[in-house]
């Protein structure tokens, strides 16, 4: 097993992978109710790694994946990709076992939705996760989009 | 195993695990030799998924995940997060078994270093796949700095 980077053992409560269910709004869409899968590994590097997939009852629904970065002691960075064409760069900030981020950048490809603002928050008790964001996108005010509750299955 | 999309039906030639060596340079570095793992999947959807990580001879060196994602006949976008603190959205062309991005916009954290355009091609003949990457950062002017030649494993 690698040794944990001395930089990320702050955030060694995030470490495994988490499924669980959530759900999901805005005014442009119908409400939905989705499975929920996020792993958070490392390297031996100073940074932690992200991917998260969910699904629908129809199949796979979302993906997306990226890197947390810590920069100072209670500072992070976080790097996504999603294959809807959006990249987001996020400082935050950690609070014990909660971690909440908000978008410096949000970078769109030519034919991706317009996203605006994303802000993003992740907390954890025991095995118990909760993943929340909310965004400003397609012209809509800042407002809640996603919530899950996931728990540590490894 | 799930059936591919219609829409990326035009990129099956990537699917699939290759590791092989490259090597890197630039003005600002020492030339270095690493070994290189890229894998490119799908889940049904209308897009491949992208990892990549490299090794040397101390351990790993860098690591980065994303998708692309089809968008016309011959057209592509690509969207990259690296754990330095950087996110990439390319757009970029198919020609066969080749396909060639080129940045849109390149998105940094407040601590990552400085890069302003990015390029990247990836060529497949048979199970043989050169990858090349050529950037202008940390004030260089765009130029080379990475290429592997891989071999398909999986």
């Amino acid at each position: 097993m690698t040794a944990m980077h001395p930089d990320i053992e702050r955030l060694a409560f995030l470490l495994g992978t988490w499924t669980g269910r959530g759900n999901g709004d805005y005014p442009t869409i119908d409400a939905f109710e989705y499975e929920e899968t996020v792993v958070f590994g490392h390297a031996g590097k100073p940074f932690v790694s992200y991917t998260q997939r969910t699904r629908g009852k129809d199949g796979p629904l979302h993906a997306e994946a990226g890197y947390i970065r810590p920069a100072g002691d209670h500072d992070l960075e976080l790097i996504i990709a999603q294959p809807t064409g959006i990249a987001e760069v996020h400082t935050g900030r950690q609070t014990g076992n909660r971690i909440e981020f908000s978008s410096e950048w949000v970078g769109r490809s030519p034919t991706a939705k317009r996203v605006d603002r994303v802000w993003r928050m992740m907390s954890v008790d025991g095995s118990a996760m909760r993943n929340e964001l909310r965004m400003a996108a397609v012209g809509q005010p800042f407002q809640w989009h996603l919530g899950a509750d996931l728990e540590r299955v490894s």
